[in-house]
């Protein structure tokens, strides 16, 4: 990037979060659709990865495996590609006006190293601050489901209740949830929590209102959105 | 590692640090001879690397080269690849007993990505704490050169001043110096300066005087040892 617009058109940085499952890929298919349809440049993005350092590095930690990377060595390998991420990708697409739109960011850090794998959220927050000069979501649209909900479903669904295993992994999974919930909890000016069991376009459409009041008047999207667009 | 010893049988940590061409690598083959002639056990690693998951790092940041890079994705690279180390193989070495020999450590990070590339020596030293959660060496050798002095018969050599270039490369290389000798001034018990301008046997001499009185009275080196063994 040699070329920079004045701080007034940057475009907006949106996160989508939350666990596997949550509908995070759809919510960001129909975002960037719904944009793209209305003239906003958009970047479409994810973490780990979004540069070749980046995706180098998922692939990295995917191929090991949970278990073989210790949690410091991963977290500290997720921290690299954010790293790269906002000074490669993230901040100049801002810069050029951009509408950046992420699939995961700092959060998933502190929820999946800082809590479900013991390192202190807190910890995360900060190595995360620093790989990131500090560079925060506008929006952090947060796709909540509550995992026993989504277990009963299962369960009822397989004819059968969970065994030990399931709920383990339920209670790993409702840890996640909080340490997300609390993130939001903390700046809700910068948070979208939406209850993700809803139906998708119900979703879209929560989605849709709060990103319309964020992007710079000139796009008109604020006007031109109406509840049932 | 599902076996350890009592801590009384833990192994030493030595790290050999210098900048380039100080002669790391003859001093730790030495060093490692020494060593296995009189039957201590050795772990024989170096930085960035060590462990599967280390060595990929390191070539990732190697053939991305310097530039390519960002700084911060650097430092975060090389204290990923330095947590493993720690975890996987420098610990369970000591706890087994062996010596472990290491070509750089913490110290290397901070001179070149803390003062070198401008992240903070502070900030990166700390950084470093916890990716190794706080494991220093027993002893740190560094090996010093002064560059200017290095230049001077570099120039001589080649029958003429040096260019700008390297004068610039000079200026980098007296900041990492300052640095080395920054870190070792502060722990003084930690660190053996060596000037590596002299004669490789005469810095191993120096080298092997230090080690033997650092291994436990159990190995006998301290006493086998003699000024021309």
């Amino acid at each position: 990037m040699t070329e920079t617009k004045p701080s007034s058109t940057r475009g907006a940085f949106i996160v989508v979060e939350g666990g596997d499952g949550a509908g995070k890929t759809t919510q960001l298919d129909l975002l960037e659709s719904w944009l793209r349809s209305r003239d906003v440049d958009c970047e479409r993005t994810r973490e780990p990865g979004g540069t070749p350092v980046g995706e180098r590095i998922r692939s990295l930690v995917l191929e090991h495996g949970q278990g073989e990377v210790d949690p410091r060595t991963e977290a500290l390998l997720f921290a690299a590609s954010r790293a790269a991420h906002v000074v490669q990708r993230i901040g100049p697409a801002l810069e050029a006006g951009s509408a950046v739109l992420c699939d995961r960011y700092v959060d998933s850090s502190v929820a999946y190293q800082g809590v479900g794998r013991g390192l202190g959220a807190e910890k995360i927050a900060e190595l995360n601050g620093w790989a990131t000069t500090g560079l925060q979501a506008d929006l952090t649209i947060l796709l909540d489901v509550d995992p026993t909900v989504s277990h009963q479903r299962r369960a009822g669904r397989d004819g059968g209740p969970g065994d030990r295993m399931e709920s383990a992994d339920d209670a790993f999974r409702t840890r996640i949830r909080e340490a997300f919930l609390s993130r939001a909890a903390g700046e809700p000016e910068r948070y979208l929590v939406i209850d993700a069991a809803q139906d998708p376009d119900a979703v879209h459409r929560q989605i849709r209102a709060r990103v319309a009041a964020l992007l710079p008047a000139g796009t008109g999207l604020a006007t031109q959105e109406a509840p049932d667009d």
